[in-house]
């Protein structure tokens, strides 16, 4: 993603949005907002994405500095991704678009899941 | 939009991005977050956007009920359109948008104009 973003934009809000790169990597990065996960888990969290497309938007995320994918202390071939230091800048942005939807799908009569829910009962 | 929106959705993040709808609608709504705006003055603050396309993004926030269209008190001709009680739910989450873009727009690398400013320039 970095490689094809632009120079300039016409208003801060585009740029933010330009970084943010469209949904799924916005809603990658609000799960790793709240812990490191294991590329499995996220598979788990993602059911509508395909591996291909999950593996892209990480790899983009990571291009951009946003994301880092390390090595578990336990285990050579389990990897976990997590927000860097630039990723973190995101904090409060993504608790914004997390807790909007939170408190405004039942005003606009629609139902939202929880996936870390289901998550956390499977493990 | 809100014809189009669906029923249900995996986390609330994609239901927030789902009503914001992408980057045009996104921007025009975090320039009505400041004050209303007449036609004119949306539109030299979009450039980069043609009319059809104007037109049609703020008729989908009009539908979505985040904004409204009311005719100026000065004149039956020229109308404004503002945020709605809803719209304003948006608040603090556009206000994030903005201000993560204007913070982190030096630290990669790229310029963002502020059209308010070429606006207020003209008037």
């Amino acid at each position: 993603m970095s490689k094809r973003l632009a120079k300039a934009f016409n208003c801060p809000t585009e740029f933010t949005l330009a970084v943010l790169g469209g949904k799924w990597k916005t809603v990658i990065l609000c799960y790793l907002k709240l812990r490191p996960f294991r590329y499995s888990e996220l598979r788990a969290l993602h059911p509508n994405l395909s591996d291909k497309v999950l593996s892209e938007r990480l790899q983009d995320l990571i291009d951009a500095g946003l994301i880092a994918r390390k090595k578990s202390a336990g285990s050579k071939n389990i990897a976990t991704y997590s927000l860097t230091e630039r990723g973190r800048t995101l904090d409060s942005l993504l608790g914004e678009l997390y807790g909007w939807g939170e408190r405004q799908a039942p005003v606009f009569g629609v139902s939202v899941d929880y996936p870390l829910k289901r998550l956390s009962s499977k493990t």
